[in-house]
């Protein structure tokens, strides 16, 4: 039986995603703080909840995709959240990403009312979130997460299962804190030889045929070496996972020197107001700086 | 006309290069401080040199590959160095990585003597040097670069003219910025996944298949997970680059924070003992760190 799906949060990441398992043949229910996304996908065909509880009494799977943490917190396990509404045996969800801490304890609260929660973060952004081509890691039950198979392969590509409650959020900081220092290598090599007066033509086509060579040289390399910062991905986003990533740090009691360097340069970066900018705007942190 | 080249410095890299293109057909006169490896290529039909003016005087190019910067302007520009028995005319090519300001300066002391010196540094290490894939940097006058390609073509794959003299150890330089930081993404990405239990596996397949994606990764990042850290590309060498990038950003009074932090920990890594180790191992220095 195809299972009620309720979508939460219609956001850049949350609008396609839920019209994405619409257009895959699931009923979805929608809600967002705001009107006009529920409106605009209500016109498509979904259909809009009238308030948190009603989605989730009225769901077997409930999806979130939401800004933060505390929001996560907030809507999954407030004074009206879902799980003091949803089913047992219901699946909840969270495909924002989060903390790590609060995804393990989210799970834990939802198993005592009889619900499944999953941690499924993802990346590849908005244009990923509108082709379907997702990449989604996932932490919880292992069954759970076969069950729920055919709805990530609605709205992503690449689908791998970490482990336990958490896993996912784990995996994704890892894939976080691999990116910004892609991100600082590659500006800081392009301070230096633009600096030189190096055509950066050159360097990254060095660059690109040895030991150096990284996806965000091959794709942020050239508009980093023009300066232009068009998003994708956006700095201030970069920063609130950097953020994540010192606070989990912290409670392993691990030294990430260089993530916390990555972290401080984001910040700089938004307190800068560039915050829209894309995350290679790193780039404007290093080399001839202003101060 | 066969040019006769001279070959200083029988290293790790300089022996097999040196065979390389002794293979290739050219005559190779060879000079080295300790006679071990001119014995061992002598055997070979290469032709040991009794001094440094001796093969400055035969050859009308000259290759030098030697520890580092100080080594290189003693040899070419000390009192019976290169320069004082070179003929005008002639092609002095220095491998070794050393100081863009350096390589200018002992250019221009070349020109003032009619001869002709390129920098082309290295990247492929000792593997690359054995199987003559390396890739080299070129940097000094464009024509010089054409006449001496069928030399470099004798001991690398990949030869790239990078711009005027000092370009190519610009190159070089920030080839080592983005290794050193592609390094210290994996390490960490690596120590936040494993003290949080994942299976090393995973966040490997998951940060290959997107943005996160790297050669270092790749290559690197399974050894990294079992903290096996077999040379490779020594952790002194690193350090002696990182040394050579932050002098270089002071002359062009560049902020590079991230290359300075990577200096900074494998300058650790050395201390601690660790400098023979791959370059890797600053996974070492990261993560739950005894202090």
């Amino acid at each position: 039986m195809t299972p009620q799906i309720g979508f939460i949060g219609l956001g850049i990441m949350g609008k396609p995603m839920a019209r994405n398992l619409h257009k895959a043949g699931f009923p979805v229910m929608i809600w967002n703080r705001s009107r006009q996304p529920m409106d605009e996908l209500a016109g498509e065909g979904l259909k809009p909840a009238d308030s948190i509880p009603t989605l989730a009494q009225r769901c077997t799977v409930v999806i979130t995709m939401l800004p933060d943490s505390a929001d996560v917190a907030d809507v999954v396990n407030g004074a009206t959240g879902l799980l003091q509404y949803m089913s047992p045996g219901s699946l909840l969800i969270d495909m924002s990403t989060i903390l790590p801490e609060t995804a393990r304890q989210l799970a834990a609260a939802a198993h005592e009312r009889g619900v499944t929660m999953l941690d499924a973060p993802v990346s590849g952004g908005d244009k990923g979130a509108i082709a379907a081509t997702l990449s989604i890691m996932v932490g919880g039950d292992r069954t759970a997460f076969e069950r729920a198979l055919p709805i990530f392969q609605a709205m992503g590509k690449t689908i791998t299962y970490c482990g336990s409650s958490g896993a996912g959020q784990i995996v994704k900081a890892c894939n976080q804190i691999a990116v910004a220092l892609n991100i600082a290598g590659v500006a800081e090599a392009l301070a230096l030889g633009q600096a030189a007066g190096i055509d950066p033509d050159i360097i990254l086509r060095v660059l690109g045929g040895g030991l150096a060579q990284s996806k965000v040289l091959e794709l942020r390399g050239p508009t980093m070496a023009q300066k232009t910062f068009v998003p994708g991905f956006r700095a201030r986003l970069h920063l609130k996972d950097m953020n994540i990533i010192q606070a989990t740090a912290l409670t392993y009691h691990l030294q990430l020197p260089f993530s916390s360097l990555a972290q401080k340069h984001f910040q700089m970066l938004v307190e800068r107001g560039y915050g829209d900018l894309d995350h290679s705007a790193l780039a404007l942190t290093v080399g001839h700086v202003d101060e």
